[in-house]
């Protein structure tokens, strides 16, 4: 497998301290892991990142929330809350281009590590956060989980059977889309500084950060005035049919393929009545243009659905994308896992850890030159202390001892 | 409100030939406009990107969608079926650093501007693309728009009621998602080029990138050997009551509190019975653990649900967010618009067009030393031509009207 993928160096050189937990702050620094910056996360040497869910005296079975978040990086454990940590950690500070946290809000202050305080031992220092409510919000010092930032950014409204309630998206946009848009502003900044040397503050909140993911959402409400509203699988401002999902063979909960004929191209509706066998209705003007379809939208349904629900959503999938038509198949977590194709592209990647068993997870899905990055493992708590404070620090082994015999690191 | 927002420069002098069209292209290339580069959008003359909507004959009523994508960037009309025209986009590369393009597969190299081709005009190019289905993919030649790479790619089978079908997430991660993680890959590219000049090859496909956003997903696959499910608004795989949406006044389609105790926080649950009135439960047998509430589920909500009911959602989100649990209204796109603080935070920004009407949109929500980037008008069709073509490759006025008068821009 290592042959689809590539050591990414994009970033080489770039050091980041990484004081990050949980999602929305570590997807940010694992994107820029996987291309290739030093990033180090500073953790408590007693459980580290809560998202790494170490349950004292119980087997840690439970390591691949840990793992998605935190390919790549290295850990160095410091205890924040004594002087000589801290100040650990401040002499990484004058090494880093990059110091990044999502802690609640207040809590990097009231350890000492506030913009001010970094911005000083630092100038060049760019130094990023992430909240779930923005500065200046009347929610400013509100917790926020991805749910909370979803339901309060607006993914929840429009999301859900039309005359149903709101729904939650099944995954974390809150956390790993906040993450991507803090990890493109710290590019951004890192490109400049090569240039001037100058630092930053970046922050960015999971509400505000949410509407840039509904953009589309908003632009439908320019159109119409109203709210965007939510449609079940439909898409509420298309006025187009047959699009949407159909059931497919054997019937189970995902067995389902969406099939999206467009208004600008008529000749999808003819060619999909083709494939079905439904020849006869070609040139039927009660089907004739797509105010017609909209109008006769279950009839419309149930011409497809006859055919779609005696083949398997691959087969679907297959027949109807051959025929011009965009069509995709609901494939689930297990489907995708399963099918080796992403693995031979280099799209999913096991990870080989030195602790927990084998992983097989989503790498960056971008290719350069052909490949992908290639994914190296999470690291162990404290795996990497004496090695980074030796690089970063010029520190040796006896300097680490004594530290580690203080409880400090 | 000019004083809340600030022109970030980070990526100034950073030159983008922009032929990308829709959303998942155009997407990328705005976030690195927001940052400070030069997007020329290379069009058509006669259309435009197909995203502008524009109706020949008829009132151009839908800027909307165009607007949300293209913020900030500059238009060149280019016919690229001419030969002159094609020698001008390639004189244009010569000058660039980054070249992106989001065509239906196969089209940039029937279009003359194949990796090779341009890697032979610019070895230094960055060389961007974005499909749906991956290179080596079965369904790599499959057209794809971001529903049809949302089903393929998971997040229809992990969104939706537990007993229901899979339904869509109500807005365009496979579009936007997907811009956001090339940007963040060309970022890596274009830092790498600062130092070493050298150009690369960057592609990604929709379906895999959505994977990305579902790494939570595949973790509770690690840890359950299931695919991972959907359960309304409620989160498979976190056993903890209350959780989820709770429906209060006056019980319009989004009066909806979405409330999150935290397992590991068991005194979220009496401070959350003591807000709602019901201290005699504090302490009763019934509830004490969450494995009690979760097998008590439907009661624990309706306890809360009676007190939300009676409360507004934005009333219901302050009361129980200030009793210290996490807890988020469900805005939607209306609402979203019509909360001033965004504007007065800069996260929402008015863009003023020189011939469209105004039209608040969401701008790029990571703020640089406290502000965000400032908006620009979407650039009118073609409205840069002589500018650009003045700036990049030195042509006067005479040299532009005399490409004009022949069609090629």
């Amino acid at each position: 497998m290592s042959e689809n993928t590539a050591e990414v160096k994009f970033l080489a050189g770039v050091k980041i301290v990484d004081l990050t937990q949980f999602e929305a702050g570590p997807s940010c620094t694992e994107a820029l892991a996987w291309l290739g910056a030093d990033v180090v996360k500073i953790e408590n040497p007693k459980m580290g990142d809560p998202g790494r869910r170490l349950r004292p005296g119980q087997p840690d079975n439970d390591p691949y929330y840990f793992h998605v978040f935190n390919a790549n990086k290295r850990s160095v454990t410091v205890n924040l809350k004594s002087p000589k940590g801290l100040d650990l950690v401040k002499d990484m500070i004058r090494q880093a281009d990059v110091v990044i946290e999502n802690f609640a809000p207040g809590a990097i202050e009231r350890l000492g590590l506030s913009y001010d305080v970094v911005k000083a031992i630092n100038p060049g220092i760019i130094y990023a956060q992430v909240k779930g409510f923005g500065e200046g919000s009347p929610y400013e010092k509100n917790l926020a989980f991805d749910m909370i930032a979803q339901a309060a950014g607006g993914t929840f409204s429009v999301t859900g059977e039309k005359d149903g309630p709101p729904t939650r998206p099944g995954f974390s946009l809150g956390d790993t889309g906040t993450g991507m848009l803090m990890a493109i502003s710290i590019l951004g900044a890192l490109y400049k500084r090569r240039e001037t040397g100058e630092g930053h503050r970046l922050q960015v909140a999971m509400q505000d950060a949410i509407m840039h993911y509904m953009r589309i959402n908003f632009a439908t409400q320019g159109l119409t005035g109203k709210a965007a509203e939510r449609g079940g699988s439909k898409v509420p401002g298309i006025n187009n049919a047959p699009m949407g999902l159909y059931p497919c063979a054997p019937g189970g909960p995902n067995d389902y393929v969406f099939i999206m004929t467009s208004r600008a191209n008529p000749e999808h509706w003819d060619r999909l009545l083709k494939l079905v066998g439904r020849e006869d209705l070609i040139g039927d003007a009660r089907y004739a243009t797509p105010a017609d379809r909209v109008a006769r939208e279950a009839e419309v349904d149930g011409i497809i659905a006859a055919w779609t629900k005696t083949r398997t959503k691959h087969d679907a999938m297959t027949a109807v994308g051959e025929a011009g038509i965009p069509a995709g198949a609901v494939l689930d977590t297990m489907e995708l896992h399963n099918d080796v194709t992403f693995e031979e592209r280099g799209i999913m990647q096991t990870m080989i850890h030195p602790v927990h068993k084998p992983f097989k997870m989503p790498a960056w899905p971008v290719r350069v030159d052909g490949k992908p990055a290639r994914i190296k493992h999470s690291p162990v708590l404290g795996a990497n202390t004496a090695e980074v404070l030796g690089e970063w620090l010029g520190m040796d082994a006896a300097g680490v001892a004594a530290l580690k015999s203080e409880g400090v690191v």
